[in-house]
């Protein structure tokens, strides 16, 4: 039923090329099916202003989309001259996801910025940029770690995204492009390791759902993430 | 418990005066406690270049806040030149939750723009926006079918919003700024009078939360926006 | 012969609501017919940075309409991305009019800045936003003189303007919006409480006028730049 | 008692060099003094959106300084970005003022705009701008003329300003920058060479003035103003 | 002698991988050493303004860093709010470059654009750019060539670049960063197939050069383009 | 066969006045032919963040053209709200080559900004621009000198440029605008008085040239600046 053939409950297949550029701090390119993001992590001895002075430190992400990373070209966000509405609500929802698995007394005061960059687009860029970012900023904790520069883990709990949505009548995980511009009703998850939410998106546009097919939704992206969280391991490892 | 005294499942004192501006097809203040945001609905014989031609209506909006509607003055948006991140947000969620309870056929082929514009903050604000914005847009559409422009009503169903969250451990609804900056995990739910869900947008910062913790806040919505559409149809009645 | 059936000399009817919004210092509603504005005053330890260290204090003011404040719907400015010649220009002599009320050593070493909102128009905005910007400024210095945070009143002598045009070759005051987009000549006058004057601008738009029609114009302002000032005081009172 | 040596109504040395640039249909080089200002109008075969049709002409103006033009070097705006607000606010007044002066329907369906470019500043800018900006304007027409274009004069009196104000206690006329920089009261006056006002506008910056002042300057920019449009007359004779 | 062991006229190793993405055109990820450019071309059915209607077709270039594709983050340009004037110097030179090698006449009125986005860089990004851009751009008119879009080959001579310099006193090939951010004087060479000249560029910073360097660079340009040149034909074949 | 009537290796009339503004440490109006610059150079006491606190100065330049310098108006940079990709290119040329004559430890921590405003163009406008900019700087640097504010001239040999092309299949000096806008091949060579190179910027649009081409225009161009370089001796005598 579903265009790619795969069952209702099936994610698309996922990989994960760590160290894929050299000057970050943590660099991974993960690809879920045809959508394809380039995950960096840079660590910096700063902080934004409203935090210098507290200790405390701070993970943010930017988001962007290589002009041809779609079917038609789009234009290029530094020629149109500012970030689109999309582009800016999607990084900040990166940020506030990867954030909700950070201790930032342990990180110290220090900011690390996150860039995903899409280089192949297919649907669900943002989960895939938070599961891409967040082992980017795993494998640049790391050198924190070995560095000694941090003395315990500021990483609590992975986080992991995945999209579910409302196809053809059916709930369906990881809806791809041409689901994704079908589904009436579709939502972002995002969740710890150990499934607790952090974040949950779940619109319709020009339809609504009810409180059963939301429940029908997160229990398919229960199980999504777990499967996510797990490839999260094996590429840090 | 709650700074206000209030009840956990207690919403504020909500009043609208509509006509508040004169040259608008619609308009609506609504005051949700000290959180005041003015609603304005135009019509317009045009609509955007992608639906041009096709018979389909449009329903947009755009969010302003005034710079001293906060306890400190901010930046006025117009001056620095952009909307903010957070600004940009809120309005593509406001249009796309109005737009969830209008027939765009029946609309026919115009735009209705409705502005959100915050004279006073105090939590919330986005939530009164789209529940005064479809008074608004209810006051603008029944001008259009008095003077006959469009045949059957093109609102299907009402559309209001309501914020629930996690304050000092126990699920609240309707939070005001006191306990907006406290709480861990706020959801905003947008909701029709015949309980259909448009949108859930749950978030925590620095935090998580579990799925019962959900349920708790989606059974107090529920309430809510039950209580907030009785109001709208007193108000536009 | 005046569309609104008024006197040459007569002014529309003019009420104030102050403390219409609670965070600001001062603030307060003013009507002068239908043109409706908001004008909050906001007081901050700062200065910018050319009086830094100089002891001064300063006064200035922002303008803005709201989208739909006036019968066709105009571009929001932050949307647009920046603020229009109008706008600047109102602004900038709205401030220039008020510092001219104010002893700036008197003021110390702090800003306030007055914010002046349309909230619905219909002609006059400009003065309109002098005359209740004046209101807040006097609201918020009270607090100021109350606290004790400064010694003697720093606000010299009240600051009230009026518009005076000819319309269908009459002088007439406080132009409402059908007169306003008639009239060949129109200007505005800023004066104190003691008939001194700060601010003249009379211009023709493809017209001129005579030292005598000018005179005739500064006549009718200073009658209603007396009666504005005595509302001034009865509602700051 | 004026640092130049002047007398009260006496205006600085003024030159005029027509012809300055060779790619303008009109253009002229204005000294008052040290104020040199380049003029050049540019004829376009089109009109602005608001008159598409109506048979109407239009007359507009730019105006801009270069960065070394001042004592101290200013940001370039097209560096910067934008306009400042007193850049716009002078080239509106100096399109307002020269379009007094246009029979709009003689000039027929086109579109002239007047730059007025500063390359040396010493007080005056706009008045200089003014003047010069209509020699430019009328030797732009007179090609229109002569090439059988307009059948009649669209230029109906000619438009020229002058600045005067309060200077140490005394009324002045053409104030140069050092006593620019000391008046607590100055204006600018637009007139035609009828003697016909088009635009006044006289401020005070943390001052005052009275009615007897006013017509104090008035007197002297009468004086000032038919001087200058006889030198009008004789550069583009 | 060279920080990386080469030989003066040894260029780095260069490999290439076409159809890196698989929505545009033509696709290729060249990389030069540790330099990485993914470059795309993009057909359409329109050109610019300035064109239209002449029969004759366009081909143009846009370029962009990742933010992290340096050693030290760079702040994003769509965040920025604009294109700074390296990038825009860069995607002129790449246009122009790429337009040398193309017969107008036979693309036929339509556009191809060549996006140069850098993943990672070590020097000489606007050489790879060139280089891969022309690889994509052949792609893309393959394309067009199989679906009989186009009747005779539109592409004359490959378009291929490359930089020379002098670094501690000797002329040497493909600057990577450690010697680029040394040498004193250093160009870029794009040149065809057939070694006929495109465009040279050849500055020094804080430095002169006399004509013989000039020429012995020169040279060894002629030497690294044939050899990319031939690369060039074995990923297209 | 040109144009002009000029022989293949003749420049246009040059002629520089030097003093033309009254405010800038330095400043020349240059004439190439029809082609005017005006130059001036701002000595500041502030280099830009990244050599402050090294002792070494800084000169940098900005390029600007009035709208109506050329043939048909083009549209103010400063209200189109950026500078185009043109100006920018050139801009960051001057300042380049101006930096290869100056000996920044000899200047000392200041910066000396090289302001070139076309106030009419007929071609070559880059090159009058660096050849008239180097006079400005001379002359500030002749300020600095007088003051004993530097010791030694930081100013080690004098810059100059002149633009060369294929016209008509023939190498021609300093291209007027008639040339260039027909001209295929087109450089602009910037040299040294000792005929050292600077830069040199050779480009073919939409067409290719040869290395014997090239070295006939390398020539011309070394004759003409040195012709250029005896003005500017005699104009800052």
């Amino acid at each position: 039923m579903r265009p790619s053939g795969r069952n209702l409950d099936e994610m698309r297949a996922v990989s994960v090329e760590t160290g894929f550029t050299k000057h970050a701090e943590g660099s991974a390119l993960i690809k879920m099916g045809d959508t394809h993001v380039l995950c960096t992590a840079t660590i910096e001895d700063r902080v934004p202003p409203f935090i210098k002075g507290s200790g405390l430190g701070w993970v943010t992400a930017e988001y962007g989309m290589l002009p041809r990373a779609t079917n038609t070209r789009m234009r290029r966000e530094a020629s149109a001259g500012k970030q689109g509405g999309r582009t800016v609500e999607i990084q900040r929802l990166i940020g506030r996801s990867l954030r909700a698995g950070v201790d930032r007394v342990a990180l110290g005061e220090r900011q690390i910025t996150v860039d995903c960059d899409v280089l192949q687009a297919d649907g669900g860029t943002r989960c895939a940029s938070i599961t891409g970012g967040w082992i980017a900023l795993r494998l640049a904790v790391n050198k924190l770690m070995k560095a000694g520069d941090v003395i315990s883990d500021p990483l609590t709990d992975p986080v992991a995204a995945v999209s579910c949505g409302i196809y053809a009548g059916q709930p369906v995980i990881d809806l791809d492009y041409p689901e994704d511009s079908e589904a009436g009703v579709d939502g972002n998850f995002i969740m710890t390791g150990s499934r607790r939410l952090i974040e949950v998106q779940m619109s319709a546009e020009g339809s609504t759902y009810s409180r059963d097919q939301m429940n029908a939704l997160m229990d398919l992206a229960e199980k999504g993430v777990t499967e996510l969280v797990a490839i999260q391991k094996g590429a840090t490892a």
